[in-house]
């Protein structure tokens, strides 16, 4: 393996963001509002400003424009020449050896990470969610219809899927207050605060390039073409409400109230090194959803608790589950194709998750509802504490990174929120 | 009653826009591209140029930029007072005695409705699908779950929806391409063209006013202030694709490759006169879905199809169902109620449609599948045709419209769409 080249910009010892990494969010400071930016290191790159003195002249049309937009659908609907020009370009200014004049005067285009407030990164259009994962289609198949096959007839045939709701996508920092809804208890209706709030432990992607003409298909075979980068999902749940709700149309309010995602937007580039092949699937899949190529990302997943009362006390938030996204049994190529095998349309900023990633032991469960089981086995916290679901003041931290292997760290961040109580 | 004000513009005899309507719309001719615009008669007054006048003058703040737009979004989100204003503006503009000015010189101002394209009236950002006709619900479940109760526990207790896809939602008069599914032919798995597509007679509302915050909800009591105005919507399905995919996470690809709406919104206070209390519900509903005023409307609807053959011979589409809105269970404001009771954001442009709209008797059912019961009791149409499902070439008309009783005629004219092959 050839030694990573690396940048004129620090980036401390396990960092999220070498250069081999360079994921795009939104983010403002003191100087001026919502506008694209890069992290390296400790540092956001602003693009808007880069463009400005003229360094993305060339890699893109109007990049001045394109650039100053508080959201990154302009930047996605682009579409991949442009993603690729701007990354290598910006590989060119911040490797070592690189744009001199830049590292003369970094004033204005280096912003310090902790001077940031970081931004959702688009605005999400549609924002579907997979049940991609064996292991907790399994796990929930169990708990929500103890009498069945845990896995219905259709699971291993397609990527399972549902529509959740894009107004209530925020990102990582934003509180998340406790919904209220119907719920039985002993067999009665009633309404109010969950007592069943649960995370999700699941990575998407977004969506880029011109939005498919209706009728027309993206196929696995183009996905590249469409599939601009990833994000870690929370997609935060309700469980009472979802048990009561979900039959037959779906999961509903015991999911809208928040879907959470990581500031940083990982391109597809930076994953590329880490793409390898998922789970033999059998039955093989139609032929609508052969994907050639390995389409599954060897990324690392974490999911780690804090209390109140451990945040008072100083003491770091308990990793509770740890798995990894290369366990999904369908891939990203094949959950596009079949979105939108219908001739649905795609369009830039589009979210597609995977669906709670569980793995078969006990600890890389990627929920509450799995690793308490329903609540019946509490989790116990290093304050003494024990969670069968989700308590006020609870901060969720989800972490994703490849390359624990001496390669690159390629990383997303933390995505963190904190539990609100239920508004009065 | 007293007689109904008329406006100086010709409202021929039967016309759904008299002066008590005045729906609001998108549209285009040859001297500009697409603006706001309002249906009177067989004009559209083209409100941009009504604002570039000062005729809106105070009715708005900005009443040029709040109509310059290609959607309606901003001026919902103006919200109720500014909605009002510009009605009462608006009568007084158009009705008898009104502005002399505008009559005398109507030119770049009314628009002959033959020189109008008509576009998707809003920027859709949520789509919530209901299934609020008990008698649809009922008729679905004896098909889809012969072996159970037809309706499930949680129905009469809450308005049953699921998310449904934004991207995909078009506009009266867009061909709708056939889509392409799996689904299960003799126990095998098979891609391709659906073998059962259907429409579905729904009406739904749109939102407006300011968003509300995540995890504050929109009570029934404040309905008013976020119920800007109503659509006619045909959602589209793929039976046999929905049977397949459709457990345990709801309706996916066999929903989200079409929903067309009228390009007619009709606001709220054009309705007003023509609200009507819904079904008795039993049980009584839990306090946060209880509205105290009559929020169903009494709105006549009706389905027509037009094969090939009958286009070709000159004939009318024929009516294959009539029903009517006011037999809805949920009412728009137990729907909104709910839809955002766990603190799900409501924003300008958000589609809440009501599932399909079935009465008790067969000529009143609104999907195929109902009128046809799975295809096994084909509609015999003029042209000596059957139908099971929906063919190529099929065009499916949906009407809708207050007052058949002397009142005026509000209605939402024609949503149409003509079914085309699935693209090579």
């Amino acid at each position: 393996m050839t030694r990573a080249r690396r940048s004129w910009v620090d980036v401390p010892a396990g960092s999220d963001f070498p250069l081999q990494n360079l994921p795009y969010g939104i983010f403002s400071d003191a100087r001026s509002g919502p506008r694209a930016g890069v992290a390296i290191g400790a540092q956001v790159v602003d693009l808007h400003a880069l463009a400005r003195r003229g360094l993305l002249d060339d890699a893109a049309p109007d990049p001045v424009g394109l650039l100053s937009s508080p959201t990154l659908n302009a930047f996605l609907e682009a579409g991949r020449g442009v993603w690729r020009a701007v990354r290598e370009r910006l590989v060119d200014l911040l490797a070592e050896g690189g744009n001199p004049a830049l590292r003369a005067d970094p004033d204005g285009v280096l912003v310090p990470m902790a001077d940031a407030t970081l931004h959702l990164p688009v605005a999400v259009g549609d924002y579907v969610d997979f049940y991609s994962s064996l292991e907790h289609a399994t796990n929930l198949g169990r708990m929500f219809r103890p009498d069945g096959d845990p896995l219905l007839p259709n699971w291993r045939h397609l990527p399972v899927g549902y529509h959740g709701r894009s107004s209530t996508i925020v990102v990582s920092g934003t509180g998340v207050p406790r919904p209220r809804g119907q719920r039985l208890v002993d067999g009665e209706v009633v309404f109010g605060p969950t007592q069943a709030l649960d995370f999700e432990l699941e990575v998407g992607f977004l969506t880029g390039g011109p939005a498919n003409a209706l009728g027309q298909p993206v196929t696995a075979g183009d996905a590249r073409e469409h599939i601009f980068g990833m994000v870690l999902v929370n997609d935060w749940s309700a469980r009472d409400v979802q048990a009561w709700e979900y039959q037959p149309l779906g999961p509903f309010l015991g999911k809208s109230f928040a879907t959470s995602i990581s500031p940083w937007v990982v391109p597809l580039a930076a994953l590329e090194p880490y793409l390898v092949r998922g789970p033999e699937q059998a039955p093989p899949p139609l032929a609508y959803l052969a994907a050639e190529e390995p389409w599954n990302v060897d990324l690392h997943l974490q999911v780690a608790l804090e209390t109140d009362a451990m945040r008072a006390g100083g003491q770091p938030p308990a990793v509770v589950s740890r798995t990894n996204a290369a366990l999904l049994y369908w891939s990203m190529a094949q959950q596009l194709a079949h979105a939108t095998a219908n001739g649905a349309v795609a369009r830039p900023g589009d979210l597609f998750a995977s669906g709670t990633i569980s793995g078969a032991a006990e600890g890389s469960r990627g929920s509450m509802i799995e690793l308490t089981w329903q609540g019946q086995q509490p989790l116990r916290l290093p304050d003494g504490s024990r969670r069968g679901f989700l308590e006020d003041g609870d901060r969720v931290v989800l972490t994703g990174w490849c390359g624990d292997d001496g390669r690159p760290r390629v990383g997303f961040g933390d995505l963190w929120n904190v539990v609100q109580p239920a508004a009065p």
